[in-house]
């Protein structure tokens, strides 16, 4: 057996050729075809302290060919492979679930399907992902459009010129992949970039067009950002060097929000490295923030049992460990309540327009 | 008690002071403040066969304020009324989450609060839609963005002119509240609008230009189609007499949200008249087309309980009686499958836009 470590280099359609050359190889020399795969798994993950980044360790781990193990595996994984080639060549885009489709048939002289389920095709995506060091935007793989964007931003999609500021209340539909080679980003004149994690607030704050007077990017994924919408800002961050102000619920949850658009998350880390950014700010809900800006207590919501454990488990994450974010996180603990950003509405409808994220700017009052 | 009828015609901001009105009139009398709703229950939803919408039926009950099981309700009505005076006072629109929040207070000298959840405001909303015959869009209660329109369209939002053909592959963003007040339809020269329900599906045509060489509006809603995505497709429909196709997966649920298109729902039945596309067409996925179009039995999906109980019911749905319908889900049925539109890529990644579709349309192959 010869393991062999597959390009991370030159054009993706190469690397995912690259693959498919070892197990030739291999077989020209009579060996047994190996591939080398980093360890996806919690035990390869680790924050790195002076990136702020968590990210993956160098564990690797073969899989081969000839292996009653690892037989099917292996030949699933150059099936994907075959798919995303395929891809590449056509210069098309496709979802997880297609790649599933296409890769999926009935082995010739038997009843046994390639692929039974997407759970089969989708942890090989990822291990192609780590093991040619290519993101999943790269491999040419989508979800559908998911987040909004408005503001003093001009991209180029397809050819086209679109204004982000021209686009009334409405936006511009995010798509999943902004890589450059889909979306090129002509020009910015904002300030910042205001990523907002519930839709409902970043249609207050497009209706009143609060992006004109604070000369701002208005950004939301509906949630949780999805992954287009993270790599939007971190480009913008990065080519156009916007600081990016986090705004989400004040609950566990949202802490986490903020903690994955800031370092990435564990379950993705190889991703970080193209998809985190350190230096986000949490603009808040700060759980100081009801007193401060007058919020009744009946409007908070009483922190469940399931909230009180993801808090304790979030006090003792790494990259949570400055005595700011000890202090948030136990003020929220010890009110024993959570505020939704809608609750600002108690106060009026315009107040996050109005005074909640002016007062936060002036006093540049957020955690890092 | 003299019951009273409030306004249904008028300005929005009027029909709901007329509310005010009302109570003030009684008191003055000497009577039981007393409103009458429509009843929003199955026991008053009928399909109307010649207008091919489910709707209300004319039963209407009253709430009075003197009566111990009514009068929390009935203030609660007058505060949620309140609140949305503002809006329309204001010029705004928000969420429904805020509407709570915006309404809850603590009632003064007691420490009972207006509204313990947003599970008694949201009822609340959807009698005054009723009662005052004013969509939800009308009375300025929006969700968040949930769609994308790609095509040749042009919009006006907020002032800008939003040219939706020319927006690369992203598109333009749908907002919740499409009403002529806040968007205007400037042109549109498609032939024919296709409303997708996966998102992904919708990448793959916008990704392929597709609207380009069949001139017509992309629609989708990622999923069941949002008010929004429903509306715009009505309004085009109308408006500018385009007709209107659906694509979903081959599934009880794909049946039923085409249903939800074409008739309305039984919920939401009062908006049936303004959202409801009767002329809409079933594109597919239909149960006959995997044989049709040479899918493999192998990306079928077996039906399971669940599945079959839904298809079964949907069977005895008044409007799914035509013969062609009943034939399309026995069909399903009997071969015991559903199918993806996702599924399609088995054949190739672009066999949506190259073959399936193109055939569908020279052959006007469509369910109505």
């Amino acid at each position: 057996m010869a393991t062999m470590r597959p390009k991370t280099t030159g054009s993706v359609e190469k690397r995912l050729i690259g693959l498919a050359d070892l197990v030739v190889q291999a077989a020209e020399r009579g060996k047994d075809p190996t591939i080398d795969i980093p360890v996806r798994a919690l035990s390869n993950v680790k924050f790195n302290e002076s990136r702020g980044i968590i990210e993956m360790g160098g564990n690797r781990q073969a899989r081969s060919f000839f292996n009653v193990g690892m037989a099917k595996k292996f030949m699933q994984t150059m099936l994907v492979a075959d798919a995303l080639s395929e891809l590449q060549r056509a210069g098309l885009t496709t979802s997880l679930r297609e790649i599933y489709y296409r890769a999926k048939h009935t082995i010739q002289d038997s009843h046994e399907n390639t692929f039974d389920g997407q759970n089969e095709s989708d942890p090989l995506i990822e291990d192609l992902e780590v093991t040619l060091a290519a993101l999943r935007e790269e491999l040419h793989v989508r979800a559908e459009n998911a987040g909004t964007v408005i503001g003093p931003l001009v991209v180029v999609d397809d050819g086209d010129r679109v204004d982000c500021a021209k686009l009334g209340k409405g936006g511009y539909s995010v798509p999943s992949i902004v890589e450059p080679e889909y979306l090129r980003i002509k020009s910015c004149t904002a300030d910042f970039i205001l990523l907002i994690e519930k839709g409902t607030q970043w249609n207050r704050l497009a209706e009143d067009k609060f992006w004109r007077k604070y000369n701002c990017i208005l950004l939301t994924g509906n949630g949780q950002p999805p992954r287009g919408v993270r790599r939007l800002a971190r480009r913008l961050h990065e080519e156009m060097r916007l600081p990016v102000y986090v705004l989400v619920d004040n609950d566990p949850w949202g802490y986490y929000i903020y903690s994955v658009v800031k370092q990435g998350s564990i379950n993705l880390a190889f991703e970080s490295q193209r998809m985190a950014i350190p230096k986000a700010k949490f603009m808040g809900l700060s759980s100081t923030d009801p007193e401060k800006y007058g919020l009744p207590r009946n409007v908070g919501i009483k922190l469940n049992e399931k909230d009180i454990d993801r808090a304790k488990e979030i006090l003792n994450y790494q990259w949570f460990q400055k005595k700011e974010w000890q202090k948030e996180i136990r003020h929220m603990l010890s009110v024993g309540l959570k505020y939704e950003l809608d609750a600002l509405a108690n106060k009026d409808f315009q107040f996050l327009t109005n005074k909640y994220l002016p007062r936060k700017l002036k006093d540049r009052d957020w955690l890092d």
